[in-house]
């Protein structure tokens, strides 16, 4: 017997995949090692991967080849016609877009990280705004070489989670954002007490390290193929098939956004951890879409993480790295990691305010994809609709408009993700549990296994075998709607 | 005025300094943040960049893109002449390796990092034979594809310092290992004393780090453009034109290893950090040879970190970090950190040894490229011959034929450059003290930047310029020889 030849097909998905890990290395150490002045050379290295990268999948014979396969392929073989309906999705979205496009695209991208740190670092959005105006005119060009005449921000919703459009998303915050305004001020009084963790810093980074490491040992994370790092701004990012990595950042003043962003980056990395080894380099082997895999995030960080249920080992835990805390007690904690109140860093939000944060971002992304808003007009957007729904403005851009990483990292679009995520994290925990009646006392025991079993089986193992809104059908018995969402939040906060 | 199109080779040169500049980002990462089960993907990675690299660089028009330039050249333009001649070297070579073995090679030397890292820990000569032996007859195919006929030792020798040949180094042996054994005893007498460092340990990671980076601050080591990590073995390398990064490693019980690491690895970068941006991605933009770099690092770490000269700067700056150390002298730190003794670690032998560490390692290639020894051989040869040069067996192989990364990274014929560079570095020091009477005075201030500055001037600036004899020649009026450095070690030690 011998092993029969490789297909062209399969062996242009590993020379993609190779590229495609590579590229994530060069931003990952961008992000976590890079010297300052070494960005300039960084961007040079990323875009020529991936013009390499655009050139091979659009080559005329990855039509021809896709084709063949379709032709050959056994009609009842799901995994097959999966793969291949992605093969041809990616072939064709690369195709439109000009090669030029694409190295330029990547450069900017590269080179506005460095642009976005420094405005942010002295919150001077002027300095930023030229570099704004061309990431928004790159995006446009992009969606409009992409969108075969359609609405431009339904592409670049699109492209994060296939099948959604600007529609839907308004929809979905249109019932979603006057739910959350009402239960603001029952949850903030709820979850109202003296600041029992901020009298007690300063909390040390080796130990806040410690403690992180110790939480992700909890969940399930795999040290044999993962890594946790510092960076200014936390990401997670798949460098292989054995290799999903996370960042957080410090302070010293206060160990939970390390924590929760830890957790919150943590559960990205298990959704990576998960996927089938064997199909790591075919498009049928990756992640469905950003929303679901914000909703294995959101569901670590704040499902279990803010839980009661969990509370007590998460205290325990906490208080063998902090002596200080030794006499805090699991619901004081509750308290602590809950407390609701409008503020303004999206990533530091509670779980009721975290969702209008990002019904702001969506209205002015649409705006700059309808056309109505242009770069410079962002920063008084911003402030107004954070009064509009948060009740408060920034004190300044850093605080507002410039906290975000995505833009400069041509991230547009992806924002959505995180509220259709947190939807569906609430939606799959809520069939879990049903499914599965020891998954909560396993973890009221600290015992995180047997739920990510289950997120392992019935999400992570699937990568994109399914569309998304199929796998969320087949994985909770419905389509992704609100419903377990507000119910979680009303069971919790009133 | 219109810029002109760039030359056919200068376009390969920027190409093959991204994907040369990506692998060593990939090198890096697997030695300072990649999870322990990432490294098969790794490799799979590392392999494909050489031979995108290798094929760039061995297509027949490259052949005659050298052919025309040479022939437009003006013969008055030292620096395209050297440059094409360095293409001509490049291409050459390359095009004699056939392209599955140079992906065999990147794949192997990959693998095998982690089962030397293995069979060290366990001190497991025999996990770690295999491999050794696949490596030694790759490393003999390499030679052959390249000898042209010669002797195949000479290749590997020629492949870290053009010209050099194993009848050079077995010359320079002959009259060094004999003075150097004269100057053993009496040497060990000037530096015996009571172990004024290990009594007050420990010296917390942590400080140790601080103390790194100060020394390093002190150098001249410039951070915008580089970076210090940890890893198992301590290297240093380039990831771009701005990105110049070294290692080091910490054991709590003495400093001294991570210090003079950091010093070495720190001289290393120094050069790198010196060479002409412009010329980055040419071949006449690199560094000249092996034997130079090791004169950087060596320097650096010995001539000016060992020096009473150097001392109170030193003592004053460790005692800053190590308030256990406040009462230590610079005389009584001049003697800790010079003492000379045979010992099992090359790393940590003191500058008299050292050579024989190298002369041993010599003697063991030059076997295993004549043919007379292979893989089982050499724990035996070993210990023979650490009993001839030294006097004492190693305790075990870790300690022993295992303790050195390069054999399994594919470093054969590299050793000796660190003989090669101490004379170097002794000659060097000499002519640059002797031009520039008031660089030790700086130092003795614990200036070092007038001395970085000179060797700026008149090393690293020329880049590869001139073959690295003839750069030796005018920078210090010789070719290289050993009376500077033993001249040097007897100023010190009799």
């Amino acid at each position: 017997m011998h092993t029969p030849h490789p297909r062209p097909l399969d062996l242009l998905a590993r020379e993609l995949a190779i590229l495609d890990t590579t590229t994530s290395l060069l931003h990952w150490d961008a992000e976590t090692g890079m010297p300052p002045r070494a960005s300039a050379w960084r961007a040079e290295q990323t875009a020529y991967l991936a013009s390499k990268s655009h050139h091979l999948l659009t080559r005329t014979e990855v039509d021809q080849w896709i084709r063949e396969a379709m032709d050959e392929c056994d009609p009842s073989d799901l995994h097959s016609l999966s793969n291949l309906r992605l093969w041809r999705r990616q072939h064709d979205q690369a195709s439109k877009l000009p090669a030029e496009f694409v190295e330029t695209w990547e450069k900017t991208t590269s080179l506005a990280r460095d642009q976005w740190v420094a405005a942010r670092a002295s919150s001077s959005f002027s300095t930023f705004e030229p570099w704004l105006t061309k990431l928004i005119s790159l995006a446009r060009d992009k969606a409009r070489y992409l969108c075969d005449g359609g609405a431009t921000y339904d592409v670049w919703l699109d492209l994060h989670d296939p099948g959604v459009t600007c529609q839907d998303v308004r929809d979905c915050f249109g019932s979603l954002v006057p739910e959350l305004r009402t239960l603001l001020s029952p949850a903030m009084a709820t979850t109202r007490g003296p600041d029992l963790l901020s009298e007690k810093h300063p909390y040390p980074q080796e130990s806040q390290v410690k403690l992180n490491r110790a939480v992700l040992d909890l969940i399930g994370f795999d040290w044999e193929e993962g890594a946790l790092a510092l960076s200014a701004h936390p990401f997670s990012t798949t460098l292989g098939p054995c290799d999903s990595r996370i960042t957080t950042r410090y302070t010293e003043d206060s160990f939970l956004g390390s924590l929760y962003g830890t957790l919150h980056e943590g559960g990205h990395a298990l959704y990576s951890q998960g996927l089938p080894k064997n199909l790591h380099a075919d498009p049928v082997g990756q992640a469905v879409s950003y929303t679901l895999h914000e909703s294995q995030s959101r569901l670590w960080e704040n499902i279990v993480g803010r839980s009661q249920l969990f509370a007590p080992t998460l205290t325990s835990l906490i208080a063998s790295h902090f002596p200080q805390l030794a006499d805090l007690s699991p619901s004081d904690y509750w308290r602590a990691c809950n407390k609701v109140e409008p503020s303004h860093i999206r990533t530091e939000a509670d779980e009721v305010t975290y969702n209008l944060h990002i019904a702001l971002r969506f209205e002015i992304e649409a705006a700059l994809f309808d056309g109505t808003l242009e770069a410079a007009g962002i920063p008084t957007f911003w402030n107004e609709l954070s009064e509009k729904f948060l009740g408060i403005r920034p004190p300044d851009d850093a605080n507002g408009c410039l906290q975000d990483i995505h833009w400069s990292a041509g991230l547009f679009g992806y924002f959505p993700s995180y509220t259709l995520g947190n939807l569906a994290s609430a939606q799959i925990y809520q069939a879990a549990t049903a499914a599965n009646p020891t998954l909560e006392p396993a973890l009221a025991d600290g015992n995180c296994l047997p739920l990510l079993r289950w997120l392992q089986d019935h999400i992570h193992s699937h990568a994109s075998l399914y569309p998304p809104q199929e796998l969320l059908l087949h994985t909770t018995g419905a389509r992704l709607h609100s419903a377990p969402f507000l119910l979680y939040l009303k069971k919790k906060f009133l």
